[in-house]
Protein backbone atom coordinates (compact mmCIF):
# COMPACT_ATOMS: atom_id res chain seq x y z
CA UNK A 1 0.00 0.00 0.00
CA UNK A 2 1.25 3.18 -0.82
CA UNK A 3 2.37 5.80 1.63
CA UNK A 4 0.26 9.34 1.59
CA UNK A 5 2.03 12.40 1.25
CA UNK A 6 -0.53 14.88 1.27
CA UNK A 7 0.82 15.98 4.44
CA UNK A 8 4.23 17.18 3.45
CA UNK A 9 2.65 20.02 1.25
CA UNK A 10 4.20 23.53 1.52
CA UNK A 11 3.63 26.63 -0.09
CA UNK A 12 6.08 29.26 -1.18
CA UNK A 13 5.14 32.38 -2.22
CA UNK A 14 7.86 34.54 -4.16
CA UNK A 15 7.49 37.69 -6.65
CA UNK A 16 9.04 37.29 -10.57
CA UNK A 17 12.03 39.78 -11.05
CA UNK A 18 12.46 42.07 -13.44
CA UNK A 19 15.01 40.18 -15.53
CA UNK A 20 13.21 36.80 -15.08
CA UNK A 21 11.02 37.92 -18.43
CA UNK A 22 11.93 37.69 -21.90
CA UNK A 23 11.70 39.71 -24.86
CA UNK A 24 7.86 38.25 -25.21
CA UNK A 25 7.21 39.72 -22.50
CA UNK A 26 6.35 36.74 -20.16
CA UNK A 27 8.49 34.70 -17.19
CA UNK A 28 11.39 32.37 -19.34
CA UNK A 29 10.83 29.38 -19.31
CA UNK A 30 14.15 28.89 -17.69
CA UNK A 31 13.26 31.10 -14.65
CA UNK A 32 10.57 28.79 -13.06
CA UNK A 33 13.01 25.86 -12.38
CA UNK A 34 15.03 28.40 -10.50
CA UNK A 35 11.70 28.79 -8.52
CA UNK A 36 11.55 25.22 -7.98
CA UNK A 37 14.89 25.15 -6.65
CA UNK A 38 13.54 28.12 -4.35
CA UNK A 39 10.38 26.26 -3.07
CA UNK A 40 12.23 23.15 -2.18
CA UNK A 41 14.74 24.75 -0.38
CA UNK A 42 12.37 27.07 2.30
CA UNK A 43 10.32 23.23 2.16
CA UNK A 44 13.20 22.00 4.46
CA UNK A 45 13.76 24.97 6.16
CA UNK A 46 9.74 24.85 6.86
CA UNK A 47 10.74 21.26 8.76
CA UNK A 48 13.74 22.75 10.42
CA UNK A 49 16.52 22.02 8.18
CA UNK A 50 18.42 24.30 6.32
CA UNK A 51 19.75 22.85 3.02
CA UNK A 52 23.03 24.93 3.55
CA UNK A 53 23.77 23.19 6.90
CA UNK A 54 23.10 19.61 5.48
CA UNK A 55 25.48 20.69 2.17
CA UNK A 56 27.92 21.59 4.52
CA UNK A 57 27.99 18.28 6.56
CA UNK A 58 28.31 16.64 3.01
CA UNK A 59 24.63 15.32 2.17
CA UNK A 60 24.05 17.16 -1.44
CA UNK A 61 20.88 16.54 -3.18
CA UNK A 62 21.07 17.53 -6.92
CA UNK A 63 18.45 17.27 -9.32
CA UNK A 64 18.62 14.03 -11.49
CA UNK A 65 15.40 14.25 -13.71
CA UNK A 66 13.58 17.12 -14.02
CA UNK A 67 9.86 17.67 -15.89
CA UNK A 68 8.07 20.77 -16.27
CA UNK A 69 4.77 21.41 -17.84
CA UNK A 70 4.05 25.04 -19.18
CA UNK A 71 0.10 25.73 -18.52
CA UNK A 72 -0.21 29.87 -18.53
CA UNK A 73 2.29 32.55 -18.49
CA UNK A 74 3.48 34.50 -15.63
CA UNK A 75 4.35 38.45 -16.36
CA UNK A 76 6.73 40.84 -14.05
CA UNK A 77 5.83 41.68 -10.39
CA UNK A 78 2.98 38.75 -10.35
CA UNK A 79 3.40 37.02 -7.05
CA UNK A 80 3.57 33.09 -7.39
CA UNK A 81 2.62 30.57 -4.77
CA UNK A 82 4.93 27.11 -5.47
CA UNK A 83 3.08 24.50 -3.99
CA UNK A 84 5.27 21.79 -3.38
CA UNK A 85 4.69 17.93 -2.06
CA UNK A 86 7.37 14.94 -1.41
CA UNK A 87 5.88 13.08 -4.52
CA UNK A 88 8.06 9.73 -3.31
CA UNK A 89 10.83 8.56 -1.50
CA UNK A 90 13.21 6.03 -2.20
CA UNK A 91 15.92 4.45 -0.35
CA UNK A 92 18.85 7.31 -1.92
CA UNK A 93 16.33 9.39 -4.17
CA UNK A 94 12.96 11.36 -3.84
CA UNK A 95 10.70 12.95 -5.93
CA UNK A 96 9.05 16.59 -5.16
CA UNK A 97 5.50 17.55 -7.16
CA UNK A 98 4.94 21.36 -7.56
CA UNK A 99 2.32 23.38 -8.52
CA UNK A 100 3.13 27.08 -9.56
CA UNK A 101 -0.43 29.33 -9.47
CA UNK A 102 -0.39 33.25 -10.09
CA UNK A 103 -2.08 34.43 -6.77
CA UNK A 104 -3.30 37.47 -7.96
CA UNK A 105 -6.33 35.91 -10.23
CA UNK A 106 -9.63 36.06 -8.79
CA UNK A 107 -11.56 34.02 -7.76
CA UNK A 108 -9.23 31.43 -7.76
CA UNK A 109 -5.48 31.11 -8.13
CA UNK A 110 -4.39 30.30 -12.00
CA UNK A 111 -2.35 27.10 -12.40
CA UNK A 112 0.93 28.22 -14.69
CA UNK A 113 3.40 25.16 -14.33
CA UNK A 114 3.34 21.90 -12.71
CA UNK A 115 6.69 19.78 -12.16
CA UNK A 116 8.80 17.77 -10.54
CA UNK A 117 12.25 16.86 -9.60
CA UNK A 118 13.87 14.03 -8.42
CA UNK A 119 17.11 14.31 -6.46
CA UNK A 120 19.43 11.99 -5.49
CA UNK A 121 21.51 11.89 -1.85
CA UNK A 122 25.07 11.94 -2.91
CA UNK A 123 27.88 12.89 -0.55
CA UNK A 124 31.21 14.98 -1.14
CA UNK A 125 32.77 12.77 -3.47
CA UNK A 126 29.32 12.93 -5.83
CA UNK A 127 28.60 9.08 -4.31
CA UNK A 128 25.05 7.91 -4.22
CA UNK A 129 23.94 7.36 -0.47
CA UNK A 130 21.17 6.08 1.66
CA UNK A 131 18.72 8.19 3.03
CA UNK A 132 20.02 8.10 7.13
CA UNK A 133 16.95 7.60 9.40
CA UNK A 134 17.24 11.02 10.95
CA UNK A 135 16.94 12.40 6.99
CA UNK A 136 14.23 10.25 6.51
CA UNK A 137 12.19 11.47 9.45
CA UNK A 138 12.63 15.17 8.19
CA UNK A 139 11.31 14.06 4.91
CA UNK A 140 8.07 12.83 6.03
CA UNK A 141 7.39 15.89 8.52
CA UNK A 142 4.68 18.07 7.93
CA UNK A 143 5.25 22.18 8.06
CA UNK A 144 6.89 22.99 11.46
CA UNK A 145 4.34 25.70 13.18
CA UNK B 1 4.63 4.10 -40.47
CA UNK B 2 6.38 6.98 -38.45
CA UNK B 3 8.76 9.46 -40.41
CA UNK B 4 12.54 9.30 -39.80
CA UNK B 5 13.61 12.53 -38.69
CA UNK B 6 17.39 11.30 -38.17
CA UNK B 7 18.79 13.67 -40.94
CA UNK B 8 17.72 16.85 -38.55
CA UNK B 9 20.72 16.64 -36.12
CA UNK B 10 22.68 19.13 -35.90
CA UNK B 11 25.62 19.55 -32.96
CA UNK B 12 26.21 22.93 -31.28
CA UNK B 13 29.52 22.99 -29.33
CA UNK B 14 29.63 25.77 -26.73
CA UNK B 15 31.48 26.33 -23.22
CA UNK B 16 30.62 26.18 -19.75
CA UNK B 17 30.80 30.42 -18.31
CA UNK B 18 32.25 30.82 -14.86
CA UNK B 19 28.59 32.02 -13.40
CA UNK B 20 27.07 28.96 -14.59
CA UNK B 21 28.46 26.97 -12.06
CA UNK B 22 27.17 26.39 -8.36
CA UNK B 23 28.50 25.99 -4.91
CA UNK B 24 29.35 22.04 -5.60
CA UNK B 25 32.10 23.16 -8.08
CA UNK B 26 30.13 22.03 -11.32
CA UNK B 27 27.15 23.23 -13.59
CA UNK B 28 24.36 24.24 -12.13
CA UNK B 29 20.88 22.50 -12.94
CA UNK B 30 19.41 25.29 -14.47
CA UNK B 31 22.07 26.11 -16.74
CA UNK B 32 21.66 23.18 -19.21
CA UNK B 33 17.94 24.76 -19.67
CA UNK B 34 19.53 27.27 -21.23
CA UNK B 35 21.89 25.32 -23.16
CA UNK B 36 19.20 23.26 -24.81
CA UNK B 37 17.81 26.97 -25.58
CA UNK B 38 21.15 27.92 -27.53
CA UNK B 39 21.17 24.84 -29.19
CA UNK B 40 17.51 24.90 -30.71
CA UNK B 41 18.06 28.20 -32.06
CA UNK B 42 21.18 27.68 -33.11
CA UNK B 43 19.51 24.55 -34.87
CA UNK B 44 17.05 26.73 -36.91
CA UNK B 45 19.78 29.30 -37.73
CA UNK B 46 21.58 26.22 -39.63
CA UNK B 47 18.42 25.54 -41.79
CA UNK B 48 18.89 29.26 -43.21
CA UNK B 49 15.64 30.83 -40.86
CA UNK B 50 16.92 32.96 -37.73
CA UNK B 51 14.51 32.28 -34.68
CA UNK B 52 14.62 36.35 -34.20
CA UNK B 53 13.10 37.04 -37.92
CA UNK B 54 10.37 34.26 -36.62
CA UNK B 55 9.54 36.30 -33.34
CA UNK B 56 9.42 39.71 -35.23
CA UNK B 57 7.30 37.58 -38.09
CA UNK B 58 5.11 36.97 -35.15
CA UNK B 59 5.72 33.46 -35.40
CA UNK B 60 6.82 32.21 -31.59
CA UNK B 61 7.96 28.95 -30.55
CA UNK B 62 7.73 28.98 -26.39
CA UNK B 63 8.02 25.93 -24.75
CA UNK B 64 5.01 24.01 -23.11
CA UNK B 65 6.92 20.96 -21.97
CA UNK B 66 10.53 19.98 -20.83
CA UNK B 67 12.15 16.73 -19.10
CA UNK B 68 15.96 16.17 -18.77
CA UNK B 69 17.66 13.62 -17.59
CA UNK B 70 21.42 14.42 -15.67
CA UNK B 71 23.32 11.60 -15.92
CA UNK B 72 27.18 13.42 -15.22
CA UNK B 73 28.10 16.71 -14.17
CA UNK B 74 30.07 19.08 -16.30
CA UNK B 75 32.52 21.63 -14.98
CA UNK B 76 33.28 25.48 -15.41
CA UNK B 77 35.11 25.93 -19.14
CA UNK B 78 34.50 22.43 -20.72
CA UNK B 79 33.26 22.39 -23.96
CA UNK B 80 29.79 20.77 -24.32
CA UNK B 81 28.42 19.52 -27.77
CA UNK B 82 24.21 19.64 -27.54
CA UNK B 83 23.12 17.30 -29.93
CA UNK B 84 19.85 18.67 -31.41
CA UNK B 85 17.04 15.91 -33.31
CA UNK B 86 13.36 17.30 -34.29
CA UNK B 87 11.74 14.14 -32.52
CA UNK B 88 8.65 15.19 -33.63
CA UNK B 89 6.71 17.67 -35.29
CA UNK B 90 2.61 17.76 -35.18
CA UNK B 91 0.16 20.16 -36.53
CA UNK B 92 1.10 22.93 -33.80
CA UNK B 93 3.88 21.49 -32.03
CA UNK B 94 7.04 19.99 -32.13
CA UNK B 95 9.73 18.40 -29.90
CA UNK B 96 13.36 18.78 -29.69
CA UNK B 97 15.27 15.75 -27.82
CA UNK B 98 18.98 16.45 -27.03
CA UNK B 99 21.84 14.98 -25.85
CA UNK B 100 24.53 17.27 -24.12
CA UNK B 101 28.28 15.65 -24.35
CA UNK B 102 31.49 17.13 -22.95
CA UNK B 103 33.55 16.82 -25.97
CA UNK B 104 36.89 16.78 -23.39
CA UNK B 105 36.83 13.06 -22.40
CA UNK B 106 38.93 10.36 -24.78
CA UNK B 107 38.33 8.19 -25.99
CA UNK B 108 34.69 9.07 -26.53
CA UNK B 109 32.44 12.46 -25.58
CA UNK B 110 30.91 11.75 -21.78
CA UNK B 111 26.77 11.92 -21.90
CA UNK B 112 25.99 14.39 -19.39
CA UNK B 113 22.68 15.37 -20.28
CA UNK B 114 19.64 14.05 -22.36
CA UNK B 115 16.58 16.33 -22.52
CA UNK B 116 13.28 16.72 -24.51
CA UNK B 117 11.42 20.23 -24.90
CA UNK B 118 7.71 20.45 -26.96
CA UNK B 119 7.32 23.77 -28.04
CA UNK B 120 4.25 25.00 -29.40
CA UNK B 121 3.53 27.65 -32.64
CA UNK B 122 1.80 30.61 -31.64
CA UNK B 123 0.94 34.08 -32.56
CA UNK B 124 1.80 37.65 -31.43
CA UNK B 125 -1.33 36.93 -29.06
CA UNK B 126 -0.31 33.96 -27.71
CA UNK B 127 -2.90 32.22 -30.27
CA UNK B 128 -2.11 28.54 -30.96
CA UNK B 129 -1.22 28.16 -34.66
CA UNK B 130 -0.72 25.46 -37.72
CA UNK B 131 2.26 25.77 -38.72
CA UNK B 132 2.59 26.87 -42.47
CA UNK B 133 4.13 24.72 -45.80
CA UNK B 134 7.15 26.76 -45.32
CA UNK B 135 7.91 26.37 -41.83
CA UNK B 136 6.75 22.82 -42.28
CA UNK B 137 9.74 22.74 -44.98
CA UNK B 138 12.21 23.88 -42.57
CA UNK B 139 12.15 22.23 -40.24
CA UNK B 140 12.16 18.84 -41.88
CA UNK B 141 15.23 20.42 -43.89
CA UNK B 142 18.73 18.65 -43.10
CA UNK B 143 21.57 20.81 -41.64
CA UNK B 144 22.55 23.11 -44.83
CA UNK B 145 25.83 23.29 -46.20
CA UNK C 1 21.77 73.88 -1.06
CA UNK C 2 22.06 70.45 -2.09
CA UNK C 3 18.35 68.54 -0.79
CA UNK C 4 18.39 65.88 2.10
CA UNK C 5 17.10 62.81 0.39
CA UNK C 6 18.36 60.49 3.35
CA UNK C 7 14.62 60.23 4.59
CA UNK C 8 14.22 58.03 0.88
CA UNK C 9 16.23 54.92 2.60
CA UNK C 10 14.67 52.01 2.64
CA UNK C 11 15.63 48.45 3.38
CA UNK C 12 15.16 45.09 1.50
CA UNK C 13 15.12 41.79 3.06
CA UNK C 14 16.28 38.91 0.50
CA UNK C 15 17.69 35.31 1.12
CA UNK C 16 20.34 34.26 -1.74
CA UNK C 17 19.48 31.35 -3.92
CA UNK C 18 21.58 27.98 -4.70
CA UNK C 19 21.69 28.82 -8.02
CA UNK C 20 23.47 32.45 -7.65
CA UNK C 21 26.58 30.87 -6.15
CA UNK C 22 29.64 29.66 -7.84
CA UNK C 23 32.60 27.53 -7.89
CA UNK C 24 34.12 29.66 -5.47
CA UNK C 25 31.21 28.69 -2.88
CA UNK C 26 30.21 32.42 -2.65
CA UNK C 27 27.74 34.39 -4.08
CA UNK C 28 28.39 35.26 -7.86
CA UNK C 29 29.32 38.79 -8.19
CA UNK C 30 26.57 39.26 -10.83
CA UNK C 31 23.92 38.24 -8.39
CA UNK C 32 24.23 41.28 -6.34
CA UNK C 33 23.54 43.13 -9.70
CA UNK C 34 20.09 41.39 -9.99
CA UNK C 35 19.17 42.05 -6.07
CA UNK C 36 19.95 45.88 -6.97
CA UNK C 37 17.47 45.52 -9.06
CA UNK C 38 15.18 43.83 -6.68
CA UNK C 39 15.60 46.50 -4.05
CA UNK C 40 14.75 49.70 -6.33
CA UNK C 41 11.75 47.97 -7.20
CA UNK C 42 10.36 47.08 -3.92
CA UNK C 43 11.41 50.59 -2.77
CA UNK C 44 8.77 51.77 -5.56
CA UNK C 45 6.27 49.65 -4.05
CA UNK C 46 6.61 50.95 -0.62
CA UNK C 47 6.40 54.26 -2.23
CA UNK C 48 2.76 53.24 -3.33
CA UNK C 49 3.92 52.47 -7.16
CA UNK C 50 4.69 49.53 -8.75
CA UNK C 51 6.77 49.80 -11.43
CA UNK C 52 4.96 47.43 -13.56
CA UNK C 53 2.40 49.90 -13.60
CA UNK C 54 4.74 52.89 -14.99
CA UNK C 55 5.96 49.91 -17.42
CA UNK C 56 2.71 49.44 -18.89
CA UNK C 57 1.87 52.97 -18.53
CA UNK C 58 5.10 53.81 -20.86
CA UNK C 59 7.59 54.97 -18.23
CA UNK C 60 10.53 52.91 -18.16
CA UNK C 61 13.75 53.65 -16.29
CA UNK C 62 16.57 50.96 -17.60
CA UNK C 63 20.24 51.33 -15.75
CA UNK C 64 22.69 53.73 -18.15
CA UNK C 65 25.33 53.76 -15.40
CA UNK C 66 26.11 50.85 -13.16
CA UNK C 67 28.88 51.11 -9.81
CA UNK C 68 29.60 48.04 -7.69
CA UNK C 69 32.05 47.40 -4.75
CA UNK C 70 32.71 44.32 -3.35
CA UNK C 71 33.78 44.53 0.00
CA UNK C 72 33.07 41.03 1.51
CA UNK C 73 31.44 37.50 0.15
CA UNK C 74 27.90 36.29 1.25
CA UNK C 75 27.10 32.82 0.73
CA UNK C 76 24.17 30.61 -0.06
CA UNK C 77 21.37 31.06 2.11
CA UNK C 78 22.72 34.04 3.74
CA UNK C 79 19.54 36.99 4.24
CA UNK C 80 20.81 40.11 3.09
CA UNK C 81 19.57 43.55 3.43
CA UNK C 82 19.68 46.25 0.65
CA UNK C 83 19.52 49.52 1.38
CA UNK C 84 18.29 51.96 -0.84
CA UNK C 85 18.14 55.25 -0.89
CA UNK C 86 18.12 57.68 -3.60
CA UNK C 87 20.93 59.97 -4.00
CA UNK C 88 20.06 62.19 -6.59
CA UNK C 89 17.10 63.06 -8.65
CA UNK C 90 17.79 65.00 -11.86
CA UNK C 91 15.20 65.99 -14.51
CA UNK C 92 14.89 63.14 -16.38
CA UNK C 93 17.55 60.47 -14.50
CA UNK C 94 17.85 59.63 -11.44
CA UNK C 95 20.62 57.71 -8.85
CA UNK C 96 20.00 55.15 -6.30
CA UNK C 97 22.45 54.21 -3.40
CA UNK C 98 22.75 51.00 -2.22
CA UNK C 99 24.85 49.04 0.73
CA UNK C 100 23.80 45.20 0.68
CA UNK C 101 24.84 43.85 4.42
CA UNK C 102 25.00 40.40 5.61
CA UNK C 103 22.16 40.53 8.50
CA UNK C 104 23.15 36.98 10.25
CA UNK C 105 26.54 38.62 11.31
CA UNK C 106 26.83 39.46 14.80
CA UNK C 107 26.89 42.25 17.23
CA UNK C 108 26.45 43.77 13.75
CA UNK C 109 25.73 43.44 10.27
CA UNK C 110 28.73 42.90 7.64
CA UNK C 111 28.81 45.51 4.54
CA UNK C 112 29.33 42.69 1.50
CA UNK C 113 28.32 45.45 -1.36
CA UNK C 114 28.50 49.42 -1.99
CA UNK C 115 26.50 50.38 -5.11
CA UNK C 116 24.91 52.63 -7.68
CA UNK C 117 22.93 53.10 -10.43
CA UNK C 118 21.64 55.72 -12.63
CA UNK C 119 18.55 55.19 -14.45
CA UNK C 120 17.21 57.26 -17.48
CA UNK C 121 13.14 58.30 -17.75
CA UNK C 122 12.43 56.89 -21.46
CA UNK C 123 9.03 56.08 -22.62
CA UNK C 124 8.18 53.16 -25.10
CA UNK C 125 10.42 54.64 -27.97
CA UNK C 126 13.13 54.90 -25.20
CA UNK C 127 12.99 58.43 -26.04
CA UNK C 128 14.57 60.32 -22.78
CA UNK C 129 11.81 61.79 -20.96
CA UNK C 130 11.54 64.48 -18.42
CA UNK C 131 9.83 63.33 -15.04
CA UNK C 132 6.20 64.63 -14.47
CA UNK C 133 5.15 66.48 -10.84
CA UNK C 134 3.57 63.06 -9.93
CA UNK C 135 6.68 61.30 -10.59
CA UNK C 136 8.94 63.69 -8.73
CA UNK C 137 6.70 63.55 -5.17
CA UNK C 138 6.76 59.64 -5.47
CA UNK C 139 10.45 59.26 -5.71
CA UNK C 140 10.99 62.38 -3.19
CA UNK C 141 8.55 60.22 -0.77
CA UNK C 142 9.49 58.29 2.60
CA UNK C 143 8.65 54.97 2.44
CA UNK C 144 4.64 54.35 3.09
CA UNK C 145 3.64 53.39 6.68
CA UNK D 1 56.08 57.29 -16.99
CA UNK D 2 52.91 55.13 -17.13
CA UNK D 3 53.56 51.87 -19.35
CA UNK D 4 51.21 51.39 -22.56
CA UNK D 5 49.01 48.18 -22.62
CA UNK D 6 48.01 49.01 -25.72
CA UNK D 7 48.93 45.75 -27.28
CA UNK D 8 47.09 43.80 -24.81
CA UNK D 9 43.51 44.43 -26.37
CA UNK D 10 41.54 41.16 -27.48
CA UNK D 11 37.87 41.10 -29.48
CA UNK D 12 35.66 38.47 -28.28
CA UNK D 13 32.57 37.32 -30.74
CA UNK D 14 29.47 36.45 -28.91
CA UNK D 15 25.81 36.12 -29.60
CA UNK D 16 23.19 37.19 -27.44
CA UNK D 17 20.89 34.62 -26.13
CA UNK D 18 17.28 34.59 -25.81
CA UNK D 19 16.92 34.32 -21.99
CA UNK D 20 19.37 37.25 -21.67
CA UNK D 21 16.31 39.71 -23.07
CA UNK D 22 14.01 41.00 -20.84
CA UNK D 23 10.43 42.70 -21.36
CA UNK D 24 11.23 45.98 -22.98
CA UNK D 25 12.52 43.49 -25.89
CA UNK D 26 16.84 44.44 -25.77
CA UNK D 27 19.19 42.65 -23.34
CA UNK D 28 19.02 43.08 -19.73
CA UNK D 29 21.44 45.27 -17.91
CA UNK D 30 22.97 42.58 -15.52
CA UNK D 31 23.94 40.18 -19.02
CA UNK D 32 26.20 42.23 -19.93
CA UNK D 33 27.90 41.98 -16.72
CA UNK D 34 28.44 38.43 -17.34
CA UNK D 35 29.58 39.16 -21.31
CA UNK D 36 32.39 41.11 -19.24
CA UNK D 37 33.26 38.07 -17.86
CA UNK D 38 33.26 35.66 -21.01
CA UNK D 39 35.48 38.44 -22.46
CA UNK D 40 38.19 37.97 -19.76
CA UNK D 41 37.84 34.61 -19.67
CA UNK D 42 38.55 34.02 -23.34
CA UNK D 43 40.91 37.29 -22.71
CA UNK D 44 43.48 34.81 -20.53
CA UNK D 45 42.84 31.45 -22.84
CA UNK D 46 44.50 33.93 -25.82
CA UNK D 47 47.41 33.86 -23.95
CA UNK D 48 48.20 30.51 -23.44
CA UNK D 49 46.05 30.20 -19.89
CA UNK D 50 43.07 28.72 -18.98
CA UNK D 51 41.60 30.65 -15.98
CA UNK D 52 40.15 27.00 -14.71
CA UNK D 53 44.20 25.89 -14.40
CA UNK D 54 44.79 29.47 -12.19
CA UNK D 55 41.92 28.26 -10.18
CA UNK D 56 42.57 24.89 -9.12
CA UNK D 57 45.45 26.07 -8.89
CA UNK D 58 44.44 28.22 -6.04
CA UNK D 59 44.95 31.43 -8.13
CA UNK D 60 41.42 33.22 -8.27
CA UNK D 61 40.67 36.71 -9.60
CA UNK D 62 37.36 37.85 -7.92
CA UNK D 63 35.50 41.09 -8.94
CA UNK D 64 36.43 43.50 -6.36
CA UNK D 65 34.81 46.82 -8.43
CA UNK D 66 32.62 46.92 -11.75
CA UNK D 67 31.59 49.90 -13.50
CA UNK D 68 29.02 49.49 -16.10
CA UNK D 69 27.89 52.68 -18.55
CA UNK D 70 25.09 51.41 -21.10
CA UNK D 71 25.35 53.90 -24.13
CA UNK D 72 23.01 51.87 -26.81
CA UNK D 73 20.73 48.82 -26.28
CA UNK D 74 21.57 45.61 -27.85
CA UNK D 75 18.62 42.64 -29.32
CA UNK D 76 18.02 38.99 -28.74
CA UNK D 77 20.64 37.14 -31.76
CA UNK D 78 22.66 39.99 -32.50
CA UNK D 79 26.50 39.81 -32.61
CA UNK D 80 28.59 41.49 -29.92
CA UNK D 81 32.38 41.75 -29.92
CA UNK D 82 33.65 42.56 -26.71
CA UNK D 83 36.88 44.06 -26.65
CA UNK D 84 38.90 44.08 -23.74
CA UNK D 85 42.31 45.81 -22.59
CA UNK D 86 44.20 45.16 -19.42
CA UNK D 87 44.05 48.69 -17.97
CA UNK D 88 46.24 48.53 -14.98
CA UNK D 89 48.51 46.09 -13.18
CA UNK D 90 48.97 46.47 -9.89
CA UNK D 91 50.88 44.59 -7.14
CA UNK D 92 47.81 42.05 -5.86
CA UNK D 93 45.01 43.46 -8.50
CA UNK D 94 44.46 44.70 -11.92
CA UNK D 95 41.53 46.21 -14.24
CA UNK D 96 40.39 45.09 -17.56
CA UNK D 97 38.21 48.01 -19.31
CA UNK D 98 35.86 46.71 -21.85
CA UNK D 99 33.49 47.91 -24.58
CA UNK D 100 30.95 45.98 -26.33
CA UNK D 101 30.00 46.53 -30.09
CA UNK D 102 27.02 45.73 -31.98
CA UNK D 103 28.80 43.95 -34.84
CA UNK D 104 25.98 43.91 -37.44
CA UNK D 105 25.70 48.05 -37.55
CA UNK D 106 27.35 49.32 -40.76
CA UNK D 107 29.24 50.73 -41.65
CA UNK D 108 30.63 51.01 -38.02
CA UNK D 109 29.67 48.78 -35.35
CA UNK D 110 27.67 50.64 -32.62
CA UNK D 111 29.21 51.01 -28.86
CA UNK D 112 26.67 49.90 -26.80
CA UNK D 113 28.61 49.17 -23.18
CA UNK D 114 31.55 50.58 -21.71
CA UNK D 115 32.61 48.89 -18.59
CA UNK D 116 35.72 48.02 -15.83
CA UNK D 117 36.26 45.47 -13.24
CA UNK D 118 38.88 45.69 -11.10
CA UNK D 119 40.07 42.19 -9.99
CA UNK D 120 41.74 41.17 -6.98
CA UNK D 121 44.26 38.11 -6.87
CA UNK D 122 43.49 35.67 -3.96
CA UNK D 123 44.47 32.16 -3.01
CA UNK D 124 42.23 29.94 -1.54
CA UNK D 125 41.44 31.17 1.70
CA UNK D 126 40.76 34.31 0.18
CA UNK D 127 43.67 36.25 1.53
CA UNK D 128 45.27 39.26 -0.91
CA UNK D 129 48.41 38.15 -2.62
CA UNK D 130 51.31 39.30 -4.76
CA UNK D 131 51.20 38.71 -8.32
CA UNK D 132 54.08 36.15 -9.36
CA UNK D 133 56.28 37.25 -12.51
CA UNK D 134 55.17 34.49 -13.87
CA UNK D 135 51.82 35.76 -13.49
CA UNK D 136 53.06 39.13 -14.42
CA UNK D 137 54.10 37.97 -17.65
CA UNK D 138 51.58 35.88 -19.10
CA UNK D 139 49.12 39.62 -17.96
CA UNK D 140 51.16 41.73 -19.87
CA UNK D 141 51.44 39.33 -23.30
CA UNK D 142 49.58 40.11 -26.59
CA UNK D 143 47.08 37.75 -27.64
CA UNK D 144 48.97 34.48 -28.96
CA UNK D 145 49.07 33.81 -32.91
Amino acid sequence: MEESLEHTRSIVRLRVRFGETDLMGIVHHVSYVTYLEVARIEWLRRRGVTYASWASGGMHLPVIELAVHYRAPARFDDELDVETTLGELRAASLRFDYRVYRVSDAPEPLLCVEGATRLAYVNDQHSLRRFTPEMNEVLRRAEIG
